[in-house]
């Protein structure tokens, strides 16, 4: 049993809490300073706003308040904030009690900027936020892998990717977190989980443009679809290969399992259908937003771009979603120049 | 140009006519003594009962009598029968003057037996049914890649695969096939894009499954599907390798991309689905075939089982495939244990 605080109380923050409650561990949710609506609904027993889930009731729940008592004593901190919001909530952590040696969960996903203005993965970011101390007493642990808050949330089999540099470290937040429905595989490949983790996102978009394409005609565009993931995997593994990190890892669970995933549902595929239908990308993201959804494949698309352009790289189906979100004409010819051979 | 004769008018003979045809070749295509109400509707104008297209005016339409019309003066044979069928056609094709030399392009998809019994890719087993001069002068090339046959036929973007060990011959397939529409991918891995192409629709009815959990219940088991899909893949890169065939292969277009495909549509994935709703695979089967509809995955999920244990491999997803072929009770658990961690 671990003492476990999990910082953030959205979708996946919440669906967390499920398989650490299942697996026997004390469970702290801490609910950030946008998080107060959903933590009430939890509080009042009913389900979670994005998740469609109740709280176990063996999880305690903390308002954005009381960081300090969430954190006292936790063994492990599962960070699941966005990624606007993440190194914020590590300087709050570190300043309200984080106890040198606690490995952090990373679950949010996404690239981010050095004070530079360079890519970089977001590991090196969280702890760049932390005194000096903690940063060097806090290990990071990527969460990876198909896994979707709601599935996780309701304890359906999901396989996870917990992945670092210390596999003692890895080896102890798994054991801590795995049950029977919530499977975790092991990795040492931190930089290639946390790259393949982000970059799905983009390509999910242009598999939606696909999907998109299909729902406005009425006819079916699966072949460009499919030759459209074939492609992203490609460039996951090179992009993959780009950081460090290992090819194995984007052609398993955490790159073309996570994608595919991303591509079945979500908001990313959900915005590339808009768009492949034939809303412009910018209206697409404006009446998703409306609805309170954002798609973090769109920023994403950008900081890939830059990472792709820093490491040397020359990928045509991350130029491509870019175009398409730029607001080109014509997605499918885009997509077709950038995924199909000859 | 070329001389292209089809030999099939099914979906995907029918089909490989539109790109064929485009490509500016004089194209005939044959139809088998059961493709004659096939025939009967393209001659009429109406469109091919199974990819909804009709044939491009060019295209000359062939009855089952007139093989040695059809085959006269080819320079390039594509063969698009069912498996059941291939054998007996390669067998007629040469009774009725294929000439030595003449490539004939496989589009056939599955897995045959040897007379002692032993599982085989299908171009041994056509090549073996030639007599032993056009044995040896007929170099097969396999079609692969993610291509749907109704895709093809009304001209979408697709990315198809040739594979064959002698590049000359890929090549002079390639140029007289592609367009701007169908475009080709040139391989040397015959044995790889012939091991994909049969061993996806085995794949595609496990992901089936998962969509059909999710179909019977409300509730996504994407995260399964996922799952299944990514140690699907892993299982094609473990058979193709044990065939001597490339890895290359199957997280390529003709492996994970055809995957991606089968798993989006088609009758593989629609009995998987049936299987997940929790209707009986037996009478999923007869179902199926009452409406006219093959499910080549069932044959060849027992022949890619023999084909593994051949080889040496232990294939844990193809292994619960089989078993709820069998009938086996509760196909998710069967898939969970077979593809999540730990």
């Amino acid at each position: 049993m671990a003492n476990v605080a999990i910082l953030g109380a959205g979708a996946m923050g919440s669906a967390l809490a499920t398989p650490a409650a299942a697996a026997g561990n004390r469970v702290r949710l801490w609910g950030t300073w946008l998080d107060d609506d959903l933590l009430a609904e939890l509080r009042a027993g009913r389900p979670h706003p994005r998740t469609g889930v109740p709280a176990d009731p063996r999880v305690e729940l903390r308002d954005h308040g009381d960081l300090a008592a969430a954190l006292d004593g936790a063994d492990l901190v599962a960070v699941a904030i966005s990624s606007d919001g993440v190194l914020e909530v590590a300087r709050r952590a570190a300043a309200a009690g984080l106890r040198p040696g606690t490995p952090l969960l990373l679950c949010t996903k996404g690239f981010g900027r050095r004070p530079d203005g360079t890519v970089s993965l977001l590991p090196e970011l969280v702890t760049a936020a932390l005194p000096g101390p903690l940063a060097a007493a806090c290990p990071v642990v990527a969460v990876g892998g198909p896994c979707k808050a709601n599935e996780v949330a309701a304890g359906r089999p999901t396989a996870a990717v917990l992945a670092g540099p210390d596999r003692e470290v890895v080896d102890r937040c798994a054991r801590a977190l795995a049950t029977s429905a919530y499977r975790i595989e092991r990795s040492d490949d931190l930089a290639g989980v946390e790259t393949a983790a982000a970059a799905k996102n983009v390509y999910a978009i242009a598999v939606g443009v696909c999907h998109g394409l299909t729902e406005a005609g009425g006819q079916p565009w699966h072949d460009l679809a499919a030759a459209t993931f074939a492609r992203a995997v490609a460039e996951l593994r090179r992009l993959v290969a780009a950081v460090g990190g290992r090819e194995e890892t984007a052609i398993g669970l955490a790159g073309l399992g996570d994608l595919e995933v991303t591509s079945l549902s979500g908001r990313n595929r959900l915005f590339g259908a808009r768009v492949g239908r034939g809303q412009p990308p910018a209206e697409a993201l404006a009446a998703m937003a409306a609805a309170g959804q954002t798609v973090e494949g769109v920023p994403a698309a950008r900081l890939a771009r830059d990472l792709a352009a820093q490491l040397g790289l020359d990928l045509p189906l991350l130029a491509a979603v870019n175009r398409i979100l730029d607001g080109a004409a014509d997605p499918a010819a885009l997509l077709g120049d950038a995924v199909l051979p000859g």
